[in-house]
C-alpha cells in the first residue's frame, strides 16, 4: 500500500506507536495566537499530543495560499489531525468542519475552500461533519477566535480519539466547498500559466504540472525557453533539475519538491526578476531565439 | 471550581496527566536566543518536559507589551511553569524572581513589572522567591544572557518539581513590582482610552474593558460611533460582534477575545487606518453625525 | 568530566533518560519547509523523537552564518542528533555527510563548511560517513530539497539508535571541508577584527576572543576606546560586563555568552549607529581621546 506521494505507509510506523499528532497551519503568524490554538488542542487531554507548526505565515486571509501549502504538505504527514485557520468569515455563518480522508488524515477549518485541495490530494473525504453546534465549542466573550474557541478544542478531542460523529453532525461529503484553481492554457505564443505561490527563496510555482495538464510532455532536460510577464520582456531559462543548472543570476524551470513546475533563479529571486507574485500570469515557451548559449534548443 | 477565564478547571486533566509543561515567552526572535533559553530548561532534566513557545516577538524591551501578552495567554493554560524574558535591565541590580499564582501557575522572570499583570490575573501571588543568589544560576564568561543562565535552569527544575524555597529567597508577595497600566477617562468628548497593543491583524487593543472599567455600560450591540486619533480626523464605528458586522473597510469595536475593548477593521488595519500603535490616545464617542448608513443611531 | 562550555556533562541527565534529540537549522525561515524537513526525521520512527528548532532564519546560503550559530549553540546541548541545511549547492556535486563529534553529538548536513567549526568546538571529528549513495535517501520528482528527502531521513534514523556506518560510506574524518573564518591583526592604530554576526539586537560579534587569540591581555574592566568602522568616523566604548555598563545610547565592549567580544549599544543598536554588518571590518583601539568622561582611560 502506498500513500498520496507514492511511497509505502509503513514508512509512517504502525498506528499508536507514537503520541497522536497535531499539524496546525494559519494565517495567525508566530505568537500569542497560535500558542493559544496549541493550547486550546493539546491540554485539556490527559495524555500527550505531539504538535507540528506547519505555517503561520499564510497571508492575512489568503484562503488558497493556505490551501496550497495544505495541499503540499499534509502527503508527507503520517495520518494526523490537522487544524487549518485561514478565516476572513469567522463569526459569520461559513460552516465550521471536520472531515477524515481516504488516507486517514483528519482535516479541521472552515469550510471555505481551504481544506479541499488537500483533502482530494489525500483521496478525498470519506466523512464531513458540521461543527456549527459542537458541543466542544468554549463560550467566551467573543466571536472572533475560533481557532482558540472552536477548532482547537475538536482537533483535541479527535487527536484524543473521539470519532468524529461525537464532535459535530455528519453531512454529505460532496458538500465541501470547492476551491477554483486556475488552469494553464496553450497558446499560439506558448503556455499561460498562473504563479500559485512564492517560497522563501522567491521561487515561483506555477499552476503546472509535470504532464502539463494535459497540454503535451515537456522537452528533455537541457532545453531553453523564454519567460514573460505581464510586465513585458522575456527571460530565458533551462529546463532543469536544480538551481546549479542555470548559470549564475540565470532562471531553471523544473519539477519542484511538490511535483509542480516551478521558476528559480540561481543565487538570486525569480520572484523580483520577473516582478511576479500569487495570481500574476506568466506565459512560456520553449526553443526561439534563445539568449542563452549553454545547450542546443528543443523547440 | 473555575479557572481564571470562567471555566471548570478539570478541562485541562488533573495534575500528572503529562509532561510537565513551560511556557514562553521573550524578545528574543524566533533563533537561536529562544532555543538556548528551552535547551537550558529541558534538557538538564532527566524526564520529559513539554514546552510551549507564547511568543518571543516582543518588541525589542517592550515590558508592557510582554505583560499584557502574559496577562491574555496564560489564563488559557493549565498549571505551569512560564518563563517570561523582557529584560532590559539584566546584569544589573533589578530583582530576579520566581512566584507562585493562586490558581498553581509558575511565573520567573525579572522584577520589572513583566509578571504582575498576569499574576494579579491568574489570582494573585502566594508564593514569591528572590533569584539573587539561586544556586541553579550557571556561571558562564558574561552577565547577558540571564534566560540561558538562570531562568532557563530555574524554570526547567521548577518544572521538574523542585519547591520555589529550593531555587531563591522566600520575599514578601506583595514587594512584586506593580506595572502601571493606563486607565481611561471620561470627557466632554466621549471616552479617552490609550491603544494597549496592535496584533497581528492590526487590530487596536484599548486600555477599556468591558464594563468601561466604572464609567458606565456599554451601548447596545449595532450602535454607532467615531473614533478620533491625535493625528484628528474621525473615523465612524459600529459596536459589534465580529468583524462582519462592519461594512466592507469600515470599524468595528467589539469585545475580545480577552475580554478587553477592541477597534478592528474589516478586510484591513485599524492601525494604519488610525495612524495608531501602543501607548497612543485614542477618543471615543457614541452617536453623533454618523457617517455609516447602515443600522440606527444610538445616543 | 566536562562538556564544550566547561560545565559536568551530567547536568544532562544519562543517556536514555529522555527521548531521543534532534536539533534543527536552516535557511529555509519558519514555515512549510521547515515543516517538512522535522516531519521527514520524526514521523518515520516508531518512537517519540523530540525536537529543537535552533534557527530557521539563516540568511539565504550564508553557510558562514549558519556554521557560527552552529558553533554557539551546540556546546549547550545535550549529546544530540543537529540537521544542519544552508545548502546553495543542493543538487550538485558537494558532498553531503554525518559526523560524530568527541562529546558525543552527531552532525547531518552538506558537507560545505556549515558543519566544522561546531565539530571542531566540539572536540572534533570522530567519524565521518558519506550520505551519497545512503539507502535512506526518499526518491522523489525533483532534486532540490536534500533537507526532506535525504537529510531529515538521515537524521531520524541516527536519532532512533542507527549506527552512522549504516546511513553511509565511511570516510577520512579530516576530509570534511574547513570554513575559513577571518583573524583579527594589531596595527598601529589598534586591532582590526571583522564583525562575524548581528544578532537580533543589533550586537555585533567580533571575530576576536577574550584573549584576542594571541594578540594580548585585555585592558582592564572599565577602560575607555573608541571603534572605527569603514565609514569612519569614531565612537566611545567602555569595556564592560553588561549593557548598562555603557551611559544611555553609548557602546559597550563585552565578553558576550558565547566567549567573544561583542560590541553593544544600550538601549539601541551597534549595529545601526556603526552602520555594520556581518564581514565588515572595524578597527578598535583603547585609551586616546575619549569623549566618554564617566570613568578615568585606561591606556
Amino acid at each position: 500500500m502506498t500513500d498520496a506521494v507514492g511511497r509505502p505507509t509503513d514508512r509512517f510506523g504502525g498506528p499508536g506507536a507514537r503520541s497522536p499528532l497535531i499539524a496546525a497551519l494559519t494565517d495567525y503568524g508566530i505568537g500569542p495566537y497560535a500558542a493559544l490554538l496549541q493550547a486550546s488542542a493539546r491540554y485539556p487531554a490527559a495524555v500527550g499530543i505531539d504538535w507540528l507548526d506547519l505555517d503561520h505565515g499564510v497571508a492575512l486571509g489568503d484562503v488558497r495560499a493556505g490551501a496550497l501549502t495544505l495541499r503540499r504538505t499534509l502527503p508527507h504527514l503520517p495520518p494526523c489531525v490537522c487544524v487549518g485557520v485561514v478565516d476572513p468569515g469567522v463569526g459569520t455563518a461559513r460552516r465550521a468542519v471536520a472531515l477524515r480522508t481516504a488516507t486517514g488524515h483528519v482535516l479541521v477549518g472552515p469550510d471555505n475552500g481551504l481544506l479541499q485541495p488537500a483533502a482530494r490530494r489525500l483521496g478525498g473525504v470519506t466523512e464531513l461533519v458540521d461543527l456549527g453546534g459542537s458541543p466542544l465549542r468554549i463560550h467566551g466573550p467573543a466571536r472572533t477566535f475560533d481557532g482558540r474557541d472552536l477548532f482547537g478544542p475538536v482537533a483535541g478531542a479527535l487527536a484524543a480519539g473521539t470519532p468524529l460523529s461525537d464532535v459535530g453532525v455528519e453531512v454529505e461529503p460532496a458538500s465541501l466547498m470547492v476551491l477554483a484553481l486556475p488552469a494553464p492554457r496553450r497558446t499560439v505564443e506558448g503556455i499561460d500559466a498562473t504563479v500559485l505561490e512564492v517560497d522563501h527563496f522567491g521561487t515561483l510555482v506555477l499552476a503546472l504540472d509535470e504532464q502539463l495538464t494535459g497540454l503535451g510532455p515537456l522537452p528533455p532536460l537541457g532545453a531553453s525557453g523564454r519567460v514573460r510577464s505581464a510586465l513585458g520582456g522575456g527571460e530565458a531559462f533551462v529546463l532543469g533539475q536544480t538551481f546549479a543548472d542555470a548559470p549564475h543570476g540565470g532562471l531553471v524551470l523544473f519539477v519542484d519538491s511538490d511535483g509542480a513546475l516551478a521558476l528559480a533563479r540561481r543565487d538570486g529571486s525569480a520572484a523580483a526578476l520577473l516582478h511576479s507574485g500569487p495570481a500574476d500570469a506568466l506565459t512560456l515557451a520553449f526553443g526561439g531565439d534563445d539568449a542563452d548559449d549553454d545547450g542546443p534548443l528543443v523547440a
